[in-house]
């Protein structure tokens, strides 16, 4: 650290309460990493632990009369890098900020601070009857602002959507320090350009978001009916989840897990399992019915299925999918991917998946959101940094996964991991417009530089 | 029209086949006007009449060469003059580019030119089984184009979402000429910034829509139930509106049609009715036992109510709520408002209303989306131009609608009526914020400008 960056830190300790600014080595280390298992080279400078929306400006006012690059940060649960900081970077946190400020059921809306985790959020508004769908796997750990900044997904979007129709309002910190208001409380409201959709999934790059209004629902009511299914292959079971959907069936949840992936969780948890595994659960009014029509649709796909509501019934078949990652890990390193395909190109991905693995001699298990075509392959390996055969795999897998109409990322976010595939996605043009509208919000590139855009 | 602006039509004609630029008399004058009621003081220089992507990008180009301001045109059915060219102005219409490209029910998604109605897309898509959401009243006449351009409401919002909720992906022709295709056909999707959803009711000003892929879902099955319901005052009809949505109860329409409404529509029917009216229908799974609910709720706020899943009875109350447009303009000219709050100011709104129109003496009658919140305060006068007093008027409903946490333009749009409350809104930092993204997306202006932003 030069002593010139010293003394501008001082200045930023001034203009703020004690032990907001962090400079603890063990917290500046802890900033380097997400759960992406990527690290950045060395320590940030400093962390603005911020309590309050003031502490926030003050940051980004001194970040930019100093020209110092910020990494906003929530709990850095992030798994693209889109968190991580490094060398000469100021982290401004919001972890702290995690207040639910107001809950209306007349309006079913809410107004948080971003640092509240998603769970939390909705044990409180269970209290009021209310809930907020959007819900990522990592939905006990993650924030509502790191939701908002990745536009996270989850198991229930095909039905619920994602957390972009679930924002109504943001106050956003620019890079400037000063404070904006977008959206609006109300249900409809197009007034000007919408920048709180443009905010969402924008992964810290255009500004600060310091509090949240956020559409809510009523909780779903009803019983829950669950039926879990193997098969002989993934082309099988992505049939049979594509059969579902064509018969206008709006599961809640709709999963398949690949085979490599059940064998892994087979020795994970000593129970026989063997197959490509596929969880369907449907709520709301008609859930009986319509669990019995998707059953009956799985069976005629070859599925060998099994069908409750008994709730210890429903958890084990549900078990079998949260278990996975855990699984996987039991094996060594994971490398979460995160492709996502039309509905209908579903088998195709996991057969591109497969070939690729097969070329490449690595270990790829995948599993996949079927109601949504939302991907996760994912490569298991030993030691703590991926191949060449294994970043040569990933490339194949997300060519493979535009070329079949898809997407690079469905959730996670670009971060640091994805950059060099962007192009690919958007081509040239958009994505230099993409960047002209980055320097619209930041004109000097303070915000997440190297991130996302 | 200077001889210059005469020679550069030629190249710009040389550069179309035969019949695409129009610059009959006629057709210049009918693209002076929407359904705003507002005419621009002089007719365009020429329309281009696209039939394909190349002749928008060829306009575009021609126009960013010269630096000929364009306005996008569907079909002309705006209600805020988002869509009115005037003197040397070039009209890019896409009104005949409406075909339906295709449909994948497994996808739940279909790819559309911009000019297809909202209703006959509607029409071809149940076909299949499937349904596009978004349903503004003027369904039947306006485009998917201009629903996009406003991010359209209508009647169904608040249970089944805004225009930008079902839109998946574009085609956008840029200022340049340039044709890039933003967001994804898949579900999820977050590479990069979501352009797609910025271009969602930015009325024209930072590309022209040649192309969408819209998000579909099943039809809604199962019988519809419907209820009316007069009340003394709209102060208790917006209380039984209210109480409804606190009992977590989701209809898929929920309107409210004030009292002097009510009594220009039992003029113009000849059916005796009065008080305020409240429409609520129900649908989906459970839709019976939902309506008797809300039958109840509304009895005991002194409603006096009828229900019925009688077709005819049904369509009966319903009209009541879909003829007070005609009701209205069989009294004079009619100015429509647009303001949204947030649902529990709904009473506060109505009697805001009430007051501004008693203080300015003029004829105002307030009907609302009150299931979502959004009231169409409308103005009833002599003549064709609106007097200084329904122009103060409506600036106190605006700025009443401000104050209460609502939005100028729920879902009709900026155009060129509400310009200059935007700053009232928006405040200064996030205008100017505004404006430089528009500036990123067009560095010359020459989109729609003076509309919008």
């Amino acid at each position: 650290m030069s002593l010139g960056t010293a003394v501008d830190l001082e200045a930023l300790r001034a203009s703020l309460p004690a032990h907001v600014l962090v400079t603890d080595p063990l917290a500046l280390d802890a900033a380097r990493a997400d759960k992406s298992g990527h690290r950045s080279a060395t320590s940030p400078l400093a962390i603005v632990e911020a309590r309050s929306v003031e502490h926030v400006q003050a940051a980004m006012r001194w970040a930019s009369e100093h020209r110092v690059p910020v990494v906003p940060r929530g709990a850095g649960t992030g798994l693209a890098g889109g968190s991580i900081a490094g060398g000469g970077e100021l982290v401004v946190s919001v972890d702290a900020m995690r207040r639910l400020l107001d809950v209306s059921l007349v309006d079913q809306s809410c107004v948080v601070e971003p640092g509240i985790r998603n769970a939390e959020l909705n044990e409180m508004l269970a209290t009021h009857g209310l809930w907020w769908p959007p819900d990522p796997a990592s939905r006990a750990i993650s924030t509502v602002g790191g939701n908002i900044a990745t536009n996270a997904g989850g198991l229930l979007c095909a039905k619920y959507g994602v957390t972009r129709e679930w924002v109504l309002a943001l106050d956003v910190v620019l890079a400037d320090g000063t404070l904006i208001s977008t959206g609006h409380r109300t249900v409809k409201g197009v007034t000007g350009l919408d920048l709180t959709a443009l905010m969402i999934g924008s992964e810290g790059t255009l500004g600060i978001v310091v509090g949240a209004t956020l559409k809510l629902r009523p909780i779903v009511e009803g019983d829950v009916w669950t039926i879990g299914a193997f098969f002989d292959d993934e082309a099988l079971a992505a049939a049979a989840c594509t059969a579902i959907t064509a018969a206008r069936i709006r599961p809640a949840i709709m999963e398949l897990v690949g085979r490599d992936a059940v064998s892994m969780l087979a020795a994970y948890t000593g129970r026989p399992m063997e197959g490509a595994f596929v969880l369907v659960q449907t709520d709301d009014l008609g859930a009986e019915a319509t669990s019995a029509t998707a059953a009956e649709i799985l069976t005629a796909h070859g599925g060998r299925v099994e069908r409750t509501d008994d709730l210890s019934e429903s958890d084990a078949l549900v078990q079998v999918r949260r278990q996975v990652h855990f699984a996987l890990e039991s094996f060594g390193t994971v490398l979460v991917e995160d492709v996502s395909v039309p509905r209908s190109r579903l088998a195709d991905m996991f057969r591109a998946c497969e070939a690729a693995a097969a070329r490449h001699g690595v270990r790829l298990a995948v599993t996949a959101h079927a109601g949504d075509g939302n991907l996760h392959p994912t490569f298991v390996f030993e030691g703590d940094e991926p191949s060449a055969a294994i970043w040569a795999c990933a490339d194949e897998v997300f060519t493979a996964g535009i070329a079949l109409g898809g997407t690079l990322t469905g959730e996670h976010g670009v971060g640091i991991l994805k950059r060099r595939w962007l192009v690919d996605e958007l081509g040239e043009r958009q994505l230099a417009l993409q960047r002209a509208v980055k320097a619209a919000f930041d004109p000097l590139g303070i915000l997440n530089p190297g991130k996302a855009v």
